[in-house]
Parts: C-alpha cells; sequence; structure tokens
C-alpha cells in the first residue's frame, strides 16, 4: 500500500482506512513514522531498515498465513520503486497463495510537480538513478533516450551518501541533448514535513544539495516560468497566440 | 485538484476536505459526477464538455476573483494532462494574480498498475497518444525511445472514436524493437466503476477493446506473470537465485 508522500493529508481515504482495520502493519521504519499517529495501539508494527525488503516482505506473509489483515507499506504509491512487486515475488517464491491487493497512492513525481506548479503535463518519464538493483548502462541508456526526445523527466534517488556519481554523469548526459537554460525543479520532503523546492536551470543545478529524499525534476523544453511556478503549456490556443 | 481514478476511495483526505470547503466547483462533467455524492448542496458547481479547458480555467479565475474559494477538478493527478497546467497559464494571460494551489492526486498509471499487479516498479515513461495538441512526430520519437530502452510504458488517451491510427502505428513501433510476448495490461475504468482488466501480450494487444477511459501498460522485457498480476522485479536477490 503506498500512504502517498507523507504528509497525512495526501494520503488516500482507502489508505487510511486500511491502516486502522490492520491487525499488523510492516514497513520501513521511516514510512511507519509518517503515519505512527493513526495507527492503532492494538496493531501489531513491524518496521525496518533500508535493505530488508525482503524480510519485511516474508514476515507480511507469515502474518497473513496467520490470518491476520497486513498492511505493507511504502510511501508514494508502493508500485513505483516500492514494496508492491517485492511481496507478489516473495509470495511467487515461498509459494503461498494469499490474496494481495494493491492499493495505489500519490506517487512522489506528481507530487513534487504539484509543488513546482504543472511541469509534468506533458509526457513523461520516471527514472531511479539508484544503480544498486538496475545495471548503470541501462540507466543511462534510458537517460539518454528521454533527454534527446524531451521528455518530462523524474528522477527518483538521485543521490545518497555514498552514490554521487550517478547524479553527476545524469547532469551531464542532459547537457549534451538539452540546453543549459533547461528549467530544472529540485523537491525535497515533497508534500511531507520540511518541504524545500527549488526551481533552478540545468546549467545550476549542481550546486543545490540533492539527497536521497530529494525528487528532481528536468523539464521538457516547451516548459516555461510563471512566477515561482514550473509550467509545461499542454497546447491550447490561447498559449500559441502569446 | 486530482479526485484521484474516480472511486471515492483513492481520493485523498485533502481533496475529499477542498470539496467540502469549495464555494465553487468546476470540472469536465464526467468527472463532476464522480464527486457528485460529496459536494455540498449549497456548491456553485460550473461542468462543462472536453474541448472547453481554457473557458472552465477562465471561469474558474473569474470566480476567485470573486474571493471565492474555487475547486477545479480533474480525474487522477490534474498535473498529468490534467487541469493545472491550463489555470496557471490563463491566470498568466489574464494578467490576475490569484493564488493557485495544486492538489496532487493518484494517476491513472498508478491506479492501473495497482490492479494489474506492479508492472511498473522500475523506470517506465508516460506517454499520451493524442495527437490533437502534441504533433504525431514527437509522440512517435518518444515511442520509440521508450520502447527501444525497454522502459515500462504506460499509455494515455490510447484511442477515441475519431482516432484510432495512433495506437495501431504505437503497436507497430513496439513491435520492431519489443519481443511479442512482451507483457500488456490494459485496464478500464482503472479504480473506477466498471472496472475491467485484461492481461495479454504485445502480439494480441490488438484484439481487444481500448477507448478513451482505457489505460494501456506495455511492460518492460524483464516483467513476468504471478497468477494474474504482472510483476515487474525491482533485483532483489532471491529473485535472481530462481
Amino acid at each position: 500500500m503506498g500512504i502517498g508522500p507523507g504528509a497525512l493529508g495526501h494520503m488516500t481515504l482507502k489508505a487510511k482506512q486500511e491502516i486502522e482495520n490492520a491487525d499488523v502493519i510492516v514497513g520501513y521504519k521511516t514510512y511507519v513514522k509518517l503515519i505512527d499517529q493513526i495507527i492503532k495501539p492494538e496493531t501489531e508494527v513491524f518496521s525496518g531498515n533500508m535493505g530488508q525488503e525482503v524480510d519485511r516482505a516474508r514476515k507480511a506473509i507469515q502474518k497473513a498465513l496467520e490470518n491476520k489483515q497486513v498492511v505493507v507499506v511504502s510511501s508514494g504509491d508502493s508500485g513505483v520503486y516500492g514494496m508492491a512487486g517485492v511481496v507478489f515475488e516473495t509470495a511467487a517464491y515461498e509459494k503461498t497463495k494469499i490474496p494481495i491487493e494493491v492499493v495505489p497512492g500519490v506517487t512522489a513525481a506528481t507530487a513534487a510537480a504539484g509543488t513546482l506548479g504543472a511541469p509534468l503535463v506533458g509526457d513523461f518519464a520516471v527514472i531511479s538513478l539508484s544503480d544498486i538493483l538496475t545495471p548503470w548502462n541501462l540507466i543511462e541508456k534510458r537517460l539518454r533516450a528521454a533527454a534527446e526526445t524531451d521528455f518530462g523527466i523524474v528522477l527518483y534517488n538521485p543521490k545518497s551518501k555514498g552514490r554521487k556519481k550517478p547524479l553527476a554523469l545524469a547532469h551531464k548526459i542532459f547537457l549534451e541533448y538539452r540546453d543549459p537554460k533547461t528549467h530544472v525543479g529540485i523537491v525535497k520532503n515533497a508534500k511531507r514535513e520540511g518541504e524545500n523546492a527549488i526551481i533552478t536551470s540545468l546549467k545550476d543545478m549542481m550546486n543545490y544539495e540533492i539527497d536521497m529524499t530529494t525528487v528532481v525534476v528536468v523539464a521538457s523544453s516547451k516548459t516555461y516560468r510563471i512566477d515561482n511556478n514550473l509550467v509545461t503549456p499542454r497546447g491550447y490556443s490561447f498559449s500559441k497566440t502569446k
């Protein structure tokens, strides 16, 4: 289940209800903390660390086999770099037949876009820069393909303490295909406590702090700035006469 | 504001609150109907037809200038082929300075993905096949780029009564780069009344009914089928040993 970007208001009604009805909640500790105030005292909670995704899926399946109503939480949408896949895979791997429902949520791409204005109104590509689970040469091909064909590009997991090179490489690739003046939005903690948004250019984006809690939006060539917002025109007639 | 895919449960808490607090609600009539039961009797409602987006934005701005609390609704997320951009653009065009907030919602891509399982766990591209507002040659370039670099691909507006060619062309392009056995999910009315999901292959996808209320997900080469679900592995170790 996706709990949305973090602030409770951006959670769906169904997600809230599922949390309230759960016997067991399983999740990465940072995400469990975000929903702490709506978890009932009698609900069992198993929180864990980054990198223990398969362990969490196993725990969830074990509890479901005990006929418990189990909710596995991810931030954003659980089907976008989240736990949804791992739960299906682990259940299949362990040859268990439990009913699994994926409850969608507001993903970081559109949460960040909303904070920046409307930069993703046209076609866009979502790419994670984490090369732990995806080979870098495939990530690079996708970055080139998306940059060359003027997609709006949303970068998830742009940088971590131990992983700085992919973002620098991505930046170089973008500059090969796009104008240095291309608008870039950098949103830290989108729709979550501590939100901070910066609108800058492709040329200058590396001068700002970017980390694991940040989403980077590289806008299309058509995107323009209206006051403090980035807007990608959909192509309606009044804007053509501008 | 995005109301999510349609079923009220998939709306965010904030979206519901904004509808309840609105003096005026403006939206395409189909979307207004989806939220009809939570609109208060005293709220003014302006609904309109497809193609009248700029008129609706003007009406919303006019009402906002009368100091009304106005909510412009889109289905899904208003920043994904929705009204968010048009509202910013119209306000700028009319040189008005009204405060505009974009409230994100669950977009059709992740709603449909949830219904299909977890096909978008890896990188994905969102492409609209509507060539009314985007030139076809650009859409084609993006289809080729996304197909060639093995993105999960989500097609919005795949086909309408008067527009059948783009989907046929997209299908041909996909077959140039992808195995005919590639998994394809076709979801009509995702997370809305009348939902229907089909899992088929790239080879056979054109045999099924696809229209404007349908989202098509062309999975990556890594995506596999577990019972009635499509799952894209994130790359965790247990699946590597399969």
